[in-house]
């Protein structure tokens, strides 16, 4: 391997690049980034516009230099045309427009994903906003320094427009969530989703819900938003949040094939279907490891994982994905809210006899002072007793984003909901009890009639 | 099964008790305790020592009418004098001292353990305290509120000596640790035991280490402490917290074996030598999961499991022991330090090829506001690659408790360091990275030359 080109600079690009030159240090990586921000913690973009976040540039996982100094060309704002599989070669628009060819013996495509595409009308007027890119995010910034907005409606009740209407608050906007769905959060089950939409109210946010966006009107120097059934609010900043789409424009144009979900189809290897092509991250299905199949789950841990699975097959190594199981955490004001496996009706739907328990119990010995209600809900096979999955809601300083791992480790191996209670988890008073709650869940569901 | 006796009424003997209730609610169930505490949670002592816990009472993990809810006969301030195997009775000497016997079918001992007797002059002295019981505790707290100590000095840096040191502290003392060995708490390596002398310091704590006890001395009202080489400290108030003992003295009187560590011997089903007769707590043998081997190693955690077990087979069902991994946390000050698994020379003692890397990271994104460094050390096996142990310090409110808990999670099956970094961890910046700290320590592992 001489020459590795990496399409994409955000963590499945870099995670790449790195791992490639680690396993081997003669390879040539250059890598190939869209805007002037390699690396950046996009994840973190909602504490940025919160304020929590003062400076920008505290986002960068790495600095350009840092990746440099690693022995990669970084190429920023440099935009990748068409990739030529056949003749092993990408053809790129520099940032004076100059077009260039640049040849390589094995391609990492790691061109991630980009807000839904929205048709409705409005949804280009002055002060709607997407927030993907780093771009996105100075020009929200930029609204809110310059133009002070007092009031901003979030569409979506997903993990970005939940941390949007909490970093907005936390702004001084008062905040609208509007949100398709019956509830916000469709990853977890309704009842903790109720338990954050509660959060959610008791920190000013209105959130309406079963309220799919209908149309955005100008209203003098402001805007109206409208939802179904009439429902409307005058506001000075929308903010779209509903969903990303993989961005696989580059690599189906070179023949790549795509997967079920729309994304790139990639096996473990993250291999495409064409020789020396690997994908990874938000434009590739992720294959899961309960579902022995692939998904569509873009999450930065897994494009790190991904990426850095990518890189060394890319330099002769033999790494597989170990896959995903779908685990997330999301803090939104005190709360965190997290899950790992299966919902239950994602477990019926692939085969499971699935069922589900709820217990709410303290995070640690209530004697010690400043015990919080821990809310689980565990998911189990009934036939087997496998567990299946499980999801958590709980103040965020609870160890509810690690209670969660400790469930996310036990479906790595496929472990049983009994054998989660056997586990020899630590305990002292201050944070947790002598069976932790992670086992007093996996009591509750091994006892439910 | 008609009679289970059971004899102690901490965390074992109410598990084993609740356990075969849970299962056969027609067993009748008596619980001989010796004290007027049953289920109380031995491990809050120190907070209610330090007032954080300002009342004693919610020191009880179940009241003693929750109990008896429970169909459970409670014989509060009775001692078992002696255990008749063959003839399924014990002896009971009740509150006036009178003499009676008691049939069973089945009997579980969970006489737990004692501190280890001092034979130092002077450890008979007033204002010389040991810390095990309700009764030590309300002897402290008594001695605290009405000869209001200034200073106090802690012999033993384990679990309790560290919890009290910080504990007197809290209260407004002046304390002097003394340690027998190079360094505290034995249970994680120097490294990490100096950060933890490093946080008693600047809580004023001095810490004396390779200073074992000699002798305690009046002078005048207050204490003379001797240490080696001739250092002395004048304090008020002496707390000997050097480590426990299994009470055995009824199960060894009844003709039970006693292991290999001078604990009552049990298989994973916690059956002793005789028939009917289980065991389970402190006071008997632990199945190390990783040593496949007895240990003993008195933890709240195991007692409760094991009591669970002797309960469920006491009335036939069919439990067994998981094993322990000697997964624990103490939280001393404002740090957690926690282990599970071997340390690098108890992993080389069992036939480990043992390698430990140690690693400082943030617990979070770094630019998120509050981040402290975790100190993970991760010791793997070099010919296999299996995950041997973990140690981790770090602030308390920084998942160091659940951390541990997710390399506890690998180690029950027997995973490998490379195994830790391919989990699916959540991640959100304000409590992780996308890589989880946890698996940064595995990737430094896997890297180390």
């Amino acid at each position: 391997m001489a020459h590795l080109v990496i399409v994409g600079g955000s963590d499945a690009g870099i995670s790449a690049a790195l791992r490639a030159r680690e396993l081997d240090p003669t390879v040539d990586v250059t890598v190939i980034v869209a805007d002037a921000f390699p690396n950046y913690s996009i994840c973190g973009l909602p504490f940025y516009l919160s304020g929590e976040v003062p400076d920008w540039h505290q986002l960068a996982h790495r600095t350009a230099s840092e990746i440099e100094e690693q022995g990669i060309t970084l190429r920023l704002n440099h935009t990748v045309l068409t990739l030529d599989a056949e003749r092993h070669q990408v053809s790129v628009r520099d940032p004076d427009g100059a077009l260039r060819t640049l040849g390589f013996d094995r391609v990492v495509v790691a061109t991630g994903a980009a807000p839904q595409p929205s048709t409705l009308p409005g949804h280009d007027l002055p002060g709607v906003f997407v927030l993907h890119t780093m771009v996105d995010s100075f020009r929200v910034h930029d609204f809110c320094s310059t133009r002070h907005p007092e009031h901003a409606v979030v569409v979506g009740g997903g993990y970005i427009g939940l941390e949007m209407a909490d970093a907005l608050t936390t702004r001084g906007l008062h905040v609208t969530l509007l949100q398709r769905g019956p509830s916000v959060l469709h990853t977890v089950e309704p009842p903790l989703a109720h338990l954050l939409e509660g959060e959610l109210r008791r920190h000013g946010v209105e959130v309406l819900t079963s309220t799919p966006l209908a149309a955005i009107t100008p209203r003098g120097p402001r805007l109206r938003v409208w939802g179904a059934a009439d429902v409307w609010r005058d506001t000075d900043l929308v903010l779209l949040a509903t969903g990303v789409r993989p961005s696989t424009a580059l690599a189906q144009a070179a023949g790549v094939a795509l997967g079920p979900h729309g994304a790139i189809q990639v096996n473990r290897r993250m291999e495409t279907s064409l020789p020396d092509v690997y994908a990874a991250g938000d434009c590739v299905e992720t294959w899961h490891r309960m579902l022995d199949a692939p998904t569509y789950l873009p999450l930065g841990t897994t494009a790190h994982k991904q990426g850095r699975v990518a890189g060394a097959n890319a330099v002769g190594h033999d790494a597989t994905f170990a896959g995903s199981l779908g685990t997330q955490v999301v803090k939104v004001f005190d709360l965190a809210i997290a899950r790992t496996g299966l919902l239950e009706h994602e477990a019926r739907a692939a085969g499971f006899t699935a069922a589900t328990t709820e217990t709410t119990v303290w995070d640690h010995k209530a004697y010690y002072p400043g015990a919080t209600p821990l809310t689980i809900r565990v998911t189990g096979d009934m036939q087997t007793g496998r567990l299946l999955g499980a999801q958590l809601v709980g103040h965020w300083q609870a160890e509810v984003a690690k209670r969660v791992d400790v469930y996310a480790t036990a479906l790595f191996h496929g472990m049983g909901v009994e054998e989660v209670n056997d586990l020899d988890l630590s305990y002292t008073p201050p944070v947790s009890s002598p069976w932790d709650p992670v086992q007093m869940a996996a009591q509750a569901w091994m006892t439910a009639p």
